[in-house]
C-alpha cells in the first residue's frame, strides 16, 4: 500500500510517501512545498494545490492521512486550517481515501505516548523506515510520522 | 464594477453578484451552493470549488467580497475554515481580487452601526438594491450584503 503523509501549512507542507508493499515498510519520497512569501494566502493555496496536484500523479497514493487540528486562535493559523481545506479538497479531487489524526494519536502510533518528545518520534521514523539519517527538513520528517501513523492505524 | 459577496460555509456557501456601473447598484444573481450532506468534507469542498469556478465563469466578477472568521473552536467551523480556503484559493485562480470583512464591518457598512439587527440589514440591502421583496434564503441576502461592502469599502 502507497500511503502519503501531509503536515499542513501555508508557508510550508510537509509530505513524506511509504510503501508497504514488501511486509516493510520503504520511505519513497519526502520534502516539502515551500510556498512564496511575497504573495497572498490565496495564491500561496493555489501554489498549494497545484504541487500536491503533481505529487499524487506522481506516486500515486492509496490512502492519504493528514495531520489534524483542534483550536485557532491567531491568524495565523486561520491561514493553516484554510491551506489544510485546499489540500483535503484537493485529495478528495482525485479520490484518495483520507485518515486523520491529531498531534497526541501520532505520537502514541510512533513513540508509544501521547505525549512523546519530537526526538523519540525522529527515532521511530528512522527505525520503521530503515533510513541512516534523519529525513529533513522536520516537517518531512512529521509527515513520515504521519503517514506511518496512516498504515498502523488503516 | 461587477462584485462577487460570499458568505463560506460547508453545508451551504451564500453568493450574491451585483453590478455599479450604472451609478447605481443592481442585483445580478443570489442564491446559495448548497452540498450534499452524506458525503465527506473533502467531497463537499470538490463540489463548493466546482459551483464557483461555474459562478466566475458565468459573471466574471472583477472582485469578490467574502466574510472573514477570527475565533474557531467547534470541529464544525473548523469544516467552515477549511471551506473558506478552498473558495479563498479558487478565487485566486481566476485572478479575482478578494477583499475580507468582518461580520462587524458588514454590519457597519450597510446599516450605521456593528451591531445592527439582521433586520437591519436585511433592509439596507433591499434599498440599496431596490428590491421589492427579501433575498431568499438568508445565506443569499448575507452574501449581498457582503458585495454591497466591497462596493462602498473598495
Amino acid at each position: 500500500m502507497r500511503i502519503l503523509g501531509i503536515d499542513p501549512g501555508i508557508a510550508r507542507v510537509g509530505y513524506g510517501v511509504i510503501d508497504t508493499s514488501n511486509g516493510q515498510q520503504q520511505m519513497l519520497d519526502c520534502g516539502i512545498i515551500r510556498t512564496n512569501p511575497g504573495i497572498d494566502d490565496g495564491e500561496r493555496m493555489v501554489e498549494i494545490a497545484s504541487d500536491l496536484r503533481q505529487l499524487i500523479r506522481r506516486w500515486k497514493p492509496q490512502l492519504a492521512a493528514v495531520e489534524k487540528f483542534f483550536f485557532y486562535r491567531s491568524s495565523t493559523t486561520i491561514s493553516v486550517v484554510q491551506a489544510r481545506g485546499v489540500i483535503i479538497m484537493t485529495l478528495a479531487r482525485f479520490r484518495v481515501p483520507v485518515m486523520e489524526f491529531p498531534p497526541m494519536q501520532i505520537k502514541l502510533a510512533l513513540a508509544g505516548s501521547g505525549h512523546a518528545e519530537k526526538d523519540e518520534v525522529l527515532d521511530a521514523v528512522m527505525r520503521e523506515l530503515n533510513l541512516d539519517q534523519p529525513p529533513r527538513p522536520d516537517d518531512a520528517a512529521d509527515a513520515l510520522a504521519i503517514a506511518l501513523t496512516g498504515w498502523f492505524q488503516r
